[in-house]
């Protein structure tokens, strides 16, 4: 029993994001520390809202939905302001092609397992804080040196046919496990939606649930 | 200087709800006694997020959103339980009628100012708390003796076209100032939608905004 229970809250946190979210970005700045402070890991997950997640639910791209894509712009900027970052990149402004950088993670993950994570944050501080375009492969492959690697063995991997599978198989069980939304969360099988919920992850975490 | 502050933050905090909204109903327990501690009153607005709303935004009802919909369910009963609250109703049960309610609401801010909120708190109990039906005018008006009012007076005033125009031209104005959901408020013209953004509520009032 107590064997049990230890395993189980060694259980891994599982936060699912698109590169493309601002509001996954601001839980990405959060999430780790949440973790560490119940003794937990975190699971980084890249998936693609745009494609399949809006298909299924038969919804508009948020920006796009009449007054709420207006709020939404106001809503994350406050965040922005009250906790202090500094963006260079608006919700509003075009946005990169994901898919070059989401392959990238999942080829990392799978031929330099561990690295991945560090890769995603590297991308969204790029891509939010300092408002670089990192939807071509070339943009992402420079980020190789910083995990030890060759630019030209991650620019090549994030265009194998590995790459694009694993991205494939990752957002199809993202669906299937019910992810709409970035941020997403599963502390031990319960979901979490929303950097709002951030505070209730904590405190699930806290308190073992309720 | 002076007296444009103190008349600024003499200014009421508007609170608009959907008595078919749960969460709705999660902020309207909160929402005065987070006004009350910043020396703010509230003005409750009854909007009718199914007509209108929905019909501007393009989108379908949250229940009816694929993946959204359970997560939705799984999230308000999380609360529930989290906030020791006991509702009769749950968030996917069949939905009352909220016309009569929300007219009769109106035309309690006509003819009896200052009754409309006790009126809207005794709806949000008697449906979510006891889960009672308040679909029907004659359910509606068994509220009136608490008010000091006689069920017949508020059962016609339900009927009126005074009550219908009202509750038309407040959903008007509500989409018009760009409330999309329920709960939603504004604090001195700032935007805040949903419970969980009443902590930022509490913030903003505390501090002045930022």
């Amino acid at each position: 029993m107590g064997n049990t229970l230890r395993m189980k809250h060694a259980d891994p946190i599982d936060f699912y994001f698109d590169f493309l979210s601002m509001y996954g970005y601001f839980a990405s700045l959060r999430i780790e520390g949440i973790a560490a402070r119940h003794g937990r890991v975190v699971r980084w997950h890249s998936m693609l809202l745009g494609v399949s997640v809006m298909k299924t639910m038969g919804l508009k791209p948020l920006l796009e939905t009449p007054l709420k894509g207006d709020y939404v712009v106001r809503d994350s900027l406050r965040y922005v302001r009250r906790h202090g970052l500094t963006l260079a990149r608006r919700p509003a402004d075009p946005m990169m092609d994901p898919r070059p950088a989401a392959r990238a993670f999942y080829w990392l993950r799978h031929e330099h397992p561990g690295t991945e994570t560090a890769f995603a944050i590297e991308v969204l501080d790029r891509y939010w804080r300092l408002g670089r375009d990192l939807g071509e492969p070339a943009a992402v492959a420079d980020i190789a040196p910083l995990l030890g690697l060759g630019v030209d063995a991650l620019r090549e991997g994030m265009e194998s046919d590995l790459a694009r599978d694993a991205l494939r198989t990752a957002v199809a069980a993202s669906l299937e496990r019910g992810v709409f939304g970035s941020p997403f969360f599963f502390v031990d099988d319960e979901p979490f939606w929303g950097s709002d919920r951030l505070e209730q992850v904590d405190d699930w975490l806290g308190t073992g649930g309720w």
